[in-house]
């Protein structure tokens, strides 16, 4: 498939023009004008490099492009510099999606979160730009603080890292925010949700949710962000019929 | 004692001024004119305000000001008004110290820890305006991996919450930066450090750790600030003859 | 009444948030859940404070709420410090209105100024946001500048401080802002008005006036700004049967 | 005397480059390359121009150059094209010196204004840029407050605008700041003064005399600030021998 | 014809409020209040003035107001104040009008630009504000390199200074925009243009041709710039009667 | 050499730290370990990466990095992602080097084209940071008009663009700014010079050099910077024994 075509089916399917987003959100390197087949993973690295040449990729589809988050300066020397060399000398182009594989409401990280753990989305919330990265969703019936952890010890291969249950022991509605989404935690409670789901979380949050008396969980911030790229690697291969394989290199944080 | 004389002491015990903090450093909240029994802890919290009711203390002193860092509104209603009345009601005055705890050279959070780890402090790093908030410091002799991690699990009594173990096997010069400080790798590269001890990092830094061949572990933000507070509790006790006490309330982060 | 209750009722009365305004609209300090007794006063001030105490009032409600304008540090310590530590001992909460109070069509400083000089109102100007803070008021007649003074002398108990009648002696449309207005009156003469009331203005006013051919009073920043407040005690005495009283803690300027 | 000489002579003598001031210090409009009679006054305005015409002058020297303060467009049109027109029409250039005559200490309006009170200056304060505006002047003995009020009624020709003497009854220190000077109180209390002398005030000047126990009085904003102008007219034709006269237009503010 | 009304005809053919301009567009010297004789020219300059003082002329216009750029601070002393002198003493007004005598689709400068070309305007482009400041053209058909560079020596007096004709050779469609208009090259091949026509251009510029196979030419900034003023002055003298002339001072920028 | 070696010699001989740039100054994109061969030119663009690839070279430096500027974004896609494909797929590392390259007291643009006009550096002037980009050069006698501008038609091989002779027809001093020079007239004036030679002009700059009455010729903006990475191409061949070669690809501007 050409460059160009892939480029327009991903911007179709992610509408990167309706968030306001911190990143390059599409072509980040341009280094061949075909895709024939697409590695994916959740950040850039080395590692996924050496995985895309070995797997002769074309093309690295990443959540977390690394080298092209605002004011960074980009100048291609050094460890940035090799790694961009690696990419051309083996024509490995590079695409990043970050807030738009967030809140897609079909391969979202948190709809995908959503449905792994058994919860149906309702809404989505936290809105950047025009779209919500993040979503709403419930449970047919409340379930309890112990329920609910075995949902997401279920949902995620590596479990919960920090169980903040200070809230009801009733939990119904949900807020889920993939990576470091605690920020949200105020506005899930105007929404009316019983407890929270996240990846990464900074010192004051226990405290909040404590005083707030709220639940909390949160799971990592890489492991709760490879749903969005695995679906995408999927549907690429289904739709496209261009060989696509998602990568996982693990990450404890 | 008079507050008066006492924020005098700490002020020049901790010299604030010297550092380019975002948030109040010094007297939070006067809620009384005389200090007669103080209760230290890491964070500005209701449970921290509970414990100095209970130990009938006047004042409370926190290395993390919750309601006094920049940008914040401080309009005393709701959650925060709520903490402010209590204080008032019962007389309890409010002491931040943020950066000069951790970079004071005899009882800030680094010194303290690279104490704990029987490593000699050598140098500051990571100015934050005139004064360093990190330190560099160095083992007798090199120790490997095992010994480092051997170390800290010693040092810090929740242990090691990732070894991100990449660098080399002979590790003799050694930097720390408690709380979130991984944003000093590269400057501690420069100075030819072997590892780095931190307590909370972001999804970047495993990579980062791995890509520039470096030794890094985290054991907590909260984890790596109880020295400061708890050995201000001490000093306070033993040269101001005001009865101090160091109030854990622990914190998974 | 529970606060919650009474703040809704102000906010419904007084809509705030069409306001662009440079200090907080509603509750500042949050000292008490039920509001029995109120006081209103044009500035927050220690003697207002003393006067709540003395009258058992739980509600202080201002138009300068001092302590409360934008890029104020509002750390609790000194003077402001001592001033929050008495309003929640005493359990006295705050609300500060300001251009609500300035613009309001029924209640609002500048309205009742018209009302009391005998003028129709018969549109607002200078817009803060989407709601103006001065008013436009006509007399069903043209009056003298020495009948123009004398309406004013009656309205205003301590008189005019500075009359500046360098404009028409056929006085019929009047330009009315409180407080600190004259940087209305280019407005006010592409309105077509005849002279400004305002109440406290810097020295390149008369001269303005002078060479602009314009008539211009001021009557006392405090002074034209005793009516928004005075009658909102009223107001609420009247129809939420709240006891409020109106303090009136004079000031020159 | 050519305009050229003249302008080295009077930024030799008022040094504006030591000040961080918001308007033009020196030479203004350039109409004229010789200086041959001078009119000086307060504040630039058309009635400054008429006399300067009667007086067949071809310089103005101000205080206040209107006109010609930081973030005023100049696009000579309307009244300022009108007050340019005159200017060039009728060959007359202007000079501005504000901060620079507050500040100087011999011909400044401060140091006058200490003069006149029989003060004697013994420091500067309120820096703006490396010199200070304001002075600090005492008395040879303490007086009483009537006695205070009674040295400002004859310094100043139309007496004291308002006397807030909520301070100690034995003034000796007297900070001096003319215009709208009242944001130096707070250092002019942590320097030790029992008074403050100033022209113009805001609203919330006399609340805070008030609570933090200080006297303050103020004689306007323009009669603070005839002294500077006053002294500067007689120094011109002393020293220069070029006719010079202070025109002084009152102003009630 | 009043001043006033001058410039309210002016405006209502300029329309000035539609564009986002970096200098005043409208009366830049109030000198007179009648327009009785009216010279035009590209800028602003000394030799304007002489042309208009010969011509007694009563208003000058022009298309490069120098001294009424954003950003300048227009204090009348130096040569600016000997430019102010000799129009106000000459009772001489000025007018600019920039972007809006680009744009105008009648008589803006890249309207008369391709009228001189033999090119139909088909389009505006390269929006400041509401309205495009520069126009997409069309030949009725297709022309030669050769062809195009003949309409041009003949469309401008002083002929090309470059043509960097590195594009095809089948022009049909041609992007124009008078002075340093070469920044809206990527706009005009995204709009199908086969060739661009401007007045100066930077050091990048023929690099930028070369590369993206672009066709360039640049007749000088002046020289592209003299349609519409010379324009406006022939409509001024057959709609308002007032006598105007355009005065030519050539500029080989 | 290795890459490294080499950044170190040409950051020591060109000390781009001293000055304050708007571009990167030193190595932009790291392609290659080894520099074997250098090709330099004035502007990087893909005719210089032809050059380079048939000369075998490993290294291009610039003095215009393209690309490489401040604001510009570095997304390597399009036209500038093609730039580096090309760069790291043939191994050919960058450096650019811009205000160095001007203000070299020996090896810059402005020294050497002092030396091509047989005038003798003086001094400098145009300081960027701590150090002067421009020069001063004087003849050994005074010229005139005539003899200067012989002088620069045997200096820059492609001529004099304009001369524009408004000035003394004595000229001995002489300002030297190479390339979009022309901001330096006043501070060329206020340092007693006669003339001022530079690469590129704006269209105001005629009227002001007729209306200051000042000599200045511009010689292009390429041509007057071809200078510097010519002499710096045979300074790496004689030190450093790297073959190198100055590519010269004219630009009219």
């Amino acid at each position: 498939m050409k460059l160009k075509d892939f480029s327009n089916w991903l911007d179709k399917l992610l509408d990167p023009k309706s968030f306001k987003d911190y990143c390059v959100d599409g072509l980040c390197i341009e280094a061949n004008d075909q895709v024939t087949k697409v590695v994916t993973g959740v950040s850039f690295r080395d590692r996924l490099i050496d995985a895309a040449i070995e797997e002769k990729a074309d093309c690295i589809l990443v959540h977390h492009p690394n080298g092209f988050w605002k004011n960074e300066d980009r100048i291609p020397v050094g460890h940035y510099g090799e790694r961009l060399r690696r990419m051309f000398q083996n024509g490995i182009s590079l695409y990043g999606y970050h807030l738009p594989l967030d809140g897609h409401m079909d391969i979202g990280n948190n709809a995908l979160i959503a449905k792994a753990m058994g919860l149906s989305v309702v809404d989505g919330f936290m809105f950047e730009g025009e779209k919500p990265v993040a979503v709403i969703a419930e449970f047919d019936t409340c379930v309890s603080k112990e329920e609910f952890l075995a949902c997401a010890e279920k949902a995620f291969e590596h479990g919960v890292q920090n169980a903040l249950l200070y809230g009801s022991n009733q939990i119904h509605r949900v807020a889920i925010c993939s990576g470091s989404g605690a920020s949200g935690i105020e506005e899930a409670l105007d929404l009316g949700c019983d407890a929270f789901i996240t990846g990464e979380i900074k010192e004051a949050v226990p405290i909040t949710c404590e005083e707030l008396k709220f639940n909390l969980i949160h799971c990592g911030h890489h492991r709760t962000e490879i749903f969005g790229v695995r679906a995408l690697a999927d549907k690429i291969q289904n739709e496209l019929h261009i060989p696509a394989k998602f990568v996982d290199l693990d990450n404890p944080i």
